[in-house]
């Protein structure tokens, strides 16, 4: 029996470009103690208090079908919070409530794309993006960006974009920790305007912002109608398993995916959505606890790798990961990664997991210990050293 | 901005059917007292050993991101139920748990049908169809059955599926009540086999058998390779508000579904599979005392519709519905149901809102404690009686 093209299709050629992760997981079943910067998820879990407020919701007796586009109080929580952050007046009706930042970024590509259309990604990019859009039935197109501009954006990186119906972007961003500049978010919006495409702007990370500030493109002129913002708690509040999100749009465009979410999810858990208001709204310092141990080794690694200069540290200014570029060594990413498992059970990710803008790249996640994480960077710094040519 | 046409044409033609059930809600919203049968959700909450089930889960850690097709021991606990139930060997392989039945449905579709196919479903039907198969850019078709031949589905009915790529059946069903028996499971095996079709078998009211017995068409010959079946514990379990099902089917198929899930949900809580797998072995008796109230009421019901001669019951086997020929009467099933409204404070669901298959009938939900429901089905009978030409 042959299965839909689209959901045959959907992971590309196949390679999710993870192998590390999965060969350093499978050293880990067998025994090995391996030193794991590949995971994107903090090393706490989620706060006794959330999850104390979700058992008395659930236990007060709502475990029924909650409102399909998210109960009324975490709407109104979540429209102030972006008003607050972003100017731009933002009200219950800009916002669908969604089981995740994934299913955010599914719905936002399935109200702006059809089959056949091309959907732009910028690259480096976060594993499910192409994905993502070959799930609507759409054609992903990489704009790669240069590491030698910062994966910053900039209108000649942005000219692969025209004639896709929207464009997808991540600041603060995840593989990089870059956070976009207004320069870059005025470049963006232009390009966008001058190709009347829809933009998806992934703010995931919007709360852990190390140097400079985020600017989501929805507060730039014009830009509010043709925006979807795709939010989450899964970074901001350690609810990674909580799978609780949102779309943040225009009225109208919200009006259609509410109807797409009675036909895909038929909405989020009600005792999730009133833990995730208690998170929004009685304890605000909560989320500067969670992003704190980030902010904290971000210093600890600059500080180790200010003694050396074979390994170069992109501008790590949001988000709980350090792009390192690893090309004076001559090594791929891929080959640096694997080598430093084999050698020294430390895993990263390689740029090239990522896209090929990435490639001579590794990718160190914050997610371990201080002193694990301190003492992980030295070796990998030695070890780097000791692959160059000549000293 | 012009959203997706697949996003703008999902609910079809705007109209969803259920204007009753919004003057129902509106009138309660203003004060009035109604009597509430159009709603297809238990008047019992989530028993508190599941939710105390949860809270131990959440607060012992398990908050991080889960598996994505779902963790081991519920995908076992699920397989080696569908194994005892039907018959047909089954594992963790052929399982992936969805947020709800809903996303199990879309899932379904998704995996067997591309833009531009055609899908057929069974008419009557549970509202959502038509759209779960245009939010994956299918073209649903109706394959009507008739209200006098109990609503099961004839080999001539089924010709009007031929040429789709799938059909989706319901059993037991929403709205009849109507289970199909294994004349009809063969019959519609057959169309599909002779077909070379999917078939999509929505079983989540598979717990609630009042007569007869539950077949499911993935135990025919053949069929297991073609059917993808979907469960929810929703209605099984009272546990509509924690948006938990899943999809059984030949496991290539959900090694393909699993991608999908990585792309639009990321999972489901863990928390709530932990919830999930606790309800399904610890107290295999909970299911029977949550069924156990619709059957007591389809014997009160049947008891005074025994009484006339005027309002028909559609044999009720299975599921919390009831089913009512009023075509004696000579009104349709939506002229019926507003004038009860309007006399008598009592919402009921036109057959129409389930398609035209269903004209001159009304569904009841037997979602109210006995007595109400004793009551609004003996002023239900008499206001029949009063609209009957001549006595």
């Amino acid at each position: 029996m042959k299965l839909s093209n689209r959901i045959s299709t959907l992971t590309g050629d196949g390679d999710d470009g993870w192998a590390l992760l999965y060969r350093a997981r499978a050293l880990k079943a067998a025994g090995t103690e391996i030193i794991d910067l590949t995971i994107g998820e903090h090393d706490i879990r989620t706060d006794p208090s959330i999850l104390a407020a979700m058992n008395e919701s659930a236990k007060g007796g709502h475990t029924g079908y909650a409102s399909v586009p998210g109960t009324k109080p975490l709407r109104d929580a979540v429209a102030s919070r972006v008003s607050a952050r972003t100017g731009v007046p933002t009200t219950r009706d800009n916002v669908l409530i969604t089981p995740g930042g994934q299913s955010a970024l599914f719905a936002a590509h399935h109200a702006c794309c059809d089959e056949g259309d091309t959907a732009a990604y910028i690259e480096p990019y976060y594993a499910t993006y192409p994905g993502t859009i070959r799930t609507v039935g759409a054609i992903p197109r990489a704009v790669p960006v240069q590491a030698d501009n910062g994966f910053q954006p900039t209108a000649t990186d942005l000219a692969a974009a025209r004639g896709a119906r929207s464009l997808l972007i991540n600041t603060p961003n995840n593989p990089t920790g870059v956070i976009y500049t207004r320069q870059t978010i005025e470049t963006i919006s232009q390009t966008v305007l001058e190709n009347d495409m829809w933009l998806i702007s992934d703010e995931v990370y919007d709360t852990q912002i190390w140097r400079g500030e985020h600017l989501s493109p929805r507060a730039i002129d014009a830009m509010a109608a043709r925006t979807l913002v795709v939010g989450s708690m899964s970074k901001s509040h350690a609810m990674t398993g909580s799978r609780i999100g949102w779309v943040i749009a225009d009225a109208p465009v919200i009006e259609h995916l509410r109807d797409l979410a009675t036909h895909t999810t038929y909405g989020v858990a009600g005792f999730i959505q009133d833990a995730a208001h208690f998170a929004l709204t009685d304890d605000p310092e909560l989320e500067r606890r969670v992003g704190a141990p980030f902010e904290r080794r971000r210093k600890i690694a600059m500080d180790i790798l200010d003694t050396q200069n074979t390994v170069r540290l992109i501008p790590s200014d949001g988000a709980m990961y350090l792009m390192l570029d690893i090309r004076g060594t001559g090594l791929s990413g891929d080959s640096f990664a694997n080598t430093l498992l084999d050698h020294h059970n430390i895993a990263v990710m390689p740029g090239e997991s990522f896209g090929q803008a990435a490639a001579g790249h590794i990718r160190v996640a914050m997610t371990v210990d201080d002193d694990a994480l301190a003492e992980a960077l030295r070796t990998l710094c030695a070890f780097a050293a000791g692959l160059l040519p000549e000293q």
